[in-house]
């Protein structure tokens, strides 16, 4: 019998939809997942009321009180209405639907909505490889790079709402082409699917190649993941692509800790795991990039990517918008 | 008769030292500035002495009294403890120096001693074109590129003092090399001893120029003004140089909106009265590099570099830690 108060954590995430009941000290008392998009399944807003009303029956099948939700979401986010404003390509369901208020209404919780990266920072600052810092910047690099900043114990969101937009940071304007219309944005250079979009031209070019024979010859098959190992196994044109990507994060780091200097830098996300044989040499990149100071005093952490994590998340910005409204941590039904 | 209360706001610059009377509404009531290093004049340490005696007096002798003594300092600075602990070239005597305690037992005032950029971005955010902003970043382009950041009512000085050093932002690995070793900084770009130097370079190698004339002949004659008025004119080289340099902190300004999203940017500094005609040329490369959003909800300002705005922000600088220490604001001896 552990702590009977906890916290509706969700995250949403391209594919997966993930949630958990997490406890203050971040233990998670129960975990599940689903598929994001189901043939038939409704709608990814759906799929979220539905594993709210999931967790919180099993809550009260466990006699586990219920403070409240948090969600994070992988967009733009309006914080204070509770609502993605600007969808990235895979969820527009959630763009100006006030997700919040529609949680609060259908279960009584007190719910927050925060972009999913902020959500995992906060996270990682209160459960996490940043836990007591008096700063932290997280890249997360999946699909595409995103990132949040922690000064102090504010979770710095930027005047509209865009800080930590470090996918968008200009690494070198003759570089490839970024969704955003701009050139050799981290993204073009890091996001998984630049990565594997870079290594399928490459295959395509050079057919008689390592890569091409891990994809079975498919140059569709190719992903992120396949260029590392490609790169890893000799092929020289994944190996061009990976030491790309990691001066390029290289270069971002610099600015990260030119700019803000923080006490710990937080890698993770999907392509998180195969950064991190290449962390020695990322590091590296990123000591060309900063004063020897700020480079001496900030601590560079890759973190492979985890969906229980974003549940941990999720609680973390409940938790951290209580603490910062001041509002009485109670239980409310459960 | 104003307010009978003041701080002294000291700013040591590489050629001047100036400090003020200034009340808590931002009113200077008394000014005066000599140069940093004199013949025979002592050090710059004795200049600051020096000065903070002349004020105190002249308060003492208009019956005002003193609150305490802001200082700004060209360097890294640790603010806890009050002192220098990195020069940059022009003022090796403070480094290590305990300047704080050391006016504070000169002259039984309360004193706080910070990096000048930080300083000067205390005094704009209260006093000037940041107020009432809810983030503010600073760069100041002077003889070097230095900057702050301030987020909600915290200056941020990151783990180990080097936030905003957007000096070393690497804009471009292939571009020219900068004091700290690495090349493409910011500072290499756009710092006024960079323009200068580069404008030397190429009129050298082109003495029958626009730039060469208005040196008189004599390339040890151009100064980044002279460089930014060549461009101005038509001259070839220098208007390459000055496109350069507005790349440089487009793209600067992009990766600042993109990580930290501030409602204010103010550039200023010495540099900044030439880069004044070009506003819209920045903002417009700024926009190249960072989301529409960020760009859209970001006010840039270009503000020229004043002394007495400096004074301003040791002014500044002492009731930002009163306030962020929770000391009472109560007079001290005059």
């Amino acid at each position: 019998m552990t702590d009977r108060i906890a916290i509706v954590g969700i995250d949403v995430g391209a594919t997966t939809t993930s949630a958990g009941l997490v406890t203050r000290d971040g233990e998670i008392l129960a975990f599940a997942q689903t598929p994001t998009r189901t043939t038939g399944g409704g709608t990814p807003v759906d799929i979220v009321l539905a594993l709210v009303s999931e967790l919180t029956a099993r809550a009260r099948g466990r006699g586990i009180a219920l403070a409240g939700i948090g969600v994070g979401l992988p967009g733009l986010v309006d914080a204070e209405k509770g609502m993605m404003i600007y969808a990235v390509n895979h969820v527009p369901e959630f763009a100006h639907l006030p997700l919040a208020d529609l949680l609060r209404d259908s279960t009584g919780l007190t719910t927050f909505v925060d972009n999913d990266v902020n959500v995992l920072a906060l996270g990682g600052h209160r459960f996490g490889a940043g836990r007591g810092a008096d700063s932290l910047v997280m890249l997360a690099i999946g699909t595409g790079v995103g990132g949040a900043v922690i000064i102090g114990d504010t979770l710095v969101r930027g005047h509209a709402g865009c800080a930590g937009e470090f996918g968008h940071f200009p690494i070198d304007p003759r570089g490839p082409l970024c969704r955003c219309g701009n050139r050799g944005c981290l993204n073009a250079w890091a996001a998984g699917t630049s990565v594997a979009e870079r290594g399928r031209e490459r295959a395509v070019a050079a057919p008689r190649s390592t890569l091409m024979d891990l994809a079975g010859g498919d140059p569709n098959e190719i992903t992120a993941e396949l260029v590392f190992r490609a790169a890893s196994a000799g092929d020289a044109a994944a190996g061009d692509i990976v030491a790309e990507a990691c001066h390029a994060l290289g270069v971002a780091l610099g600015a990260i800790m030119s700019g803000i200097n923080p006490e710990v830098i937080v890698i993770t996300g999907g392509v998180a795991e195969s950064l991190m044989p290449l962390a020695g040499e990322i590091r590296r990149h990123a000591a060309r990039f900063a004063l020897p100071q700020a480079v001496a005093s900030t601590t560079i952490h890759l973190v492979p990517g985890d969906k229980r994590r974003t549940v941990l998340g999720g609680a973390a910005l409940f938790l951290y918008e209580v603490d910062r409204r001041r509002t009485p941590l109670e239980s409310r039904r459960a």
